[in-house]
């Protein structure tokens, strides 16, 4: 079979050139006479994997000096535990805006460790919306402010970073991370799994500025530790080694693409065609206010749920795979990622016309 | 450059045949059209590959029906903190036996969480062999007993599994699993990082025998909390996905070899000839007690720590790699483990006896 367009929520499409480059590499990197996963990962070869990755990365987010780099295990969940124990600071509060199910999910792991504030919430909503940040509750006394940038499950996805009025702001940035100019020093830490703008599964990228480091509960596993990690390079375990090279090639591809902010242009005018498809069919509707529709993950139902199937089925025929909602809301799901060409976008849009015109 | 023997403690060398069928789907699983790695965890493609992964390694170990299987992320250290949290089930003591620097890791993290009694120490042999169990102090209070079956740093390996008095055993296996048959009824809980014996570093493999779950403190996070792990098939949030099926094709791989039995009798064959070599030497010596010494990991130093340096240059030369000895024990180390053909171990010999001869 030929590839096919692949529009999965994450682990998700990778760009082409990266799988061949790694195809090409898999037995021996750059003539070393080993495959990267082979490798030490205290060996002169990983060292250059290592150090080119955070290169990359802090250049292509201009991430300032002040902040450290981790690459660690776990997943963006793990971190939902990890981040109240190490930010925490002996104070008792934080913090948590409430957009989503991943809002939830991080809301519910920080209770274990702290009383939670919701400073705001759209789960009335339905959650297609981001309530007005003027009405959020924002408690001094809390040690941060965390949100969700862009709520994979709904299709909701702030586009600006809300004034958190001196707090500490935390972003979970898993599933738009790279895919848009940020401004980091607004931020005390930024985190992001690895599975949708930046490779495979297995590494978590945390970005944190210094003065937050040092400061964690003594229960928390050292390996969670960010001072722990910062010493070591996030070695004090063997890392991710293959995954760490796959996170690479494709920060270098992006370079190769222009950067984040010429890829974010793309990710405007992919999502704005799909978006208008949707809008002018009466078969297809996105329920997501638009001033919050989400650039990574387009989420849609179709007028009559019995067509579902049909739907699913048909465009796996046209080679457009993985569009079907999450369970939670049902419906459909296209995420497009930064690897997902134009063309599968427009593949996408031209069969949900023929379809609509068929049914 | 052609491949090179790689005999790094860890992540460490692959069946060339695992990596060629690795590359040879890279783009594309079986048809499917896609990689791997871009595959949804919960996607129909990648059920078949984690559903293999786990009956493979239950075949393999002879895992039996009351035992369930994680492939958890964060690797065996991040299971040294979460082991006693998930196990202590309200008590207040766990035994370990300290025979090198994993033993040492375990017990220092452990302390956080509860008393450690500690039921042996070869420390002041400096981990050249292990106490023997009759001395061993077991708490009949403690939890559990914890040993690690082999040290890669010092090349130590218990040839036998200990009679724990009734405790719950538990044990590191990250470093010897699937090198040698097991009888896992004897066993609580067993639990190995992948990047030796069983693939890539980024899958936790953790064994537990069902009455020991569903016990954990309340403060473990979702993600390392073995109760909803099973629940979730290890897919609480998005697992390392790649990394799964690369563990999986290496386990079919070890099926066609013969199995653990066969690799077994490889492996006694293999460190057997290497041990010869370095005894009959005067040149090389390896420190272990005979009857404790690791099928793994040889370490061996030279008579003349002046030539170390030279010993390495000439072995890179002559294709032989990552041979040095890790840096809290000094000299050579050579890891041997499943993937290490004899071929490599002929030429490791070969070359040995050369620079002897000629030094």
């Amino acid at each position: 079979m030929s590839r096919v367009y692949n529009f999965s929520a994450g682990p998700s499409a990778f760009p082409e050139s990266v799988l061949q480059q790694a195809q090409q590499e898999m037995l021996d990197w750059r003539g070393s006479g080993m495959s990267v996963m082979e490798m030490s990962h205290r060996g002169k070869h990983f060292s250059i994997i290592a150090e080119e990755l955070e290169s990359d990365l802090r250049e292509l987010m201009a991430i300032p000096e002040n902040y450290k780099v981790l690459f660690l295990q776990g997943g963006a969940s793990a971190q939902f535990a990890f981040i109240p124990q190490n930010i925490l600071n002996g104070k008792s509060k934080a913090c948590y805006v409430n957009t989503g199910a991943w809002s939830e999910k991080a809301i519910k792991d920080a209770k274990a460790y702290c009383d939670v504030v919701v400073s705001a919430s759209s789960e009335e909503s339905k959650f297609t919306t981001i309530p007005d940040v003027a009405g959020w509750v924002l408690d001094t006394e809390a040690a941060y402010l965390h949100y969700t940038s862009n709520e994979t499950i709904h299709g909701v996805e702030f586009q600006n970073i809300p004034d958190s009025l001196g707090l500490t702001l935390i972003s979970d940035m898993s599933s738009n991370i790279l895919s848009r100019t940020v401004d980091v020093s607004q931020y005390g830490l930024i985190y992001a799994g690895t599975q949708k703008n930046m490779g495979p599964a297995g590494v978590t990228v945390v970005i944190v500025r210094d003065d937050l480091i040092g400061h964690a509960d003594k229960k928390v596993p050292g390996v969670f530790n960010y001072a722990e990690q910062v010493k070591n390079g996030s070695m004090l375990n063997t890392p991710t080694t293959y995954n760490w090279y796959l996170v690479g090639l494709v920060l270098k591809w992006l370079k190769a693409q222009g950067g984040v902010a010429a890829i974010e242009q793309r990710n405007i005018a992919k999502s704005a065609k799909l978006y208008q498809a949707i809008d002018q069919s009466t078969l297809y509707r996105n329920p997501v206010e638009k001033a919050y529709r989400s650039r990574m993950n387009v989420p849609f139902i179709l007028a009559d749920e019995a067509l579902d199937k049909e739907f699913l089925k048909a465009a796996e025929a046209n080679g457009l795979y993985e569009l079907k909602g999450h369970r939670s809301v049902g419906g459909m799901r296209a995420s497009i990622y930064n690897a997902m060409p134009d063309a599968g976008v427009d593949a996408l849009i031209a069969f949900m016309a023929e379809f609509e015109r068929s049914h």
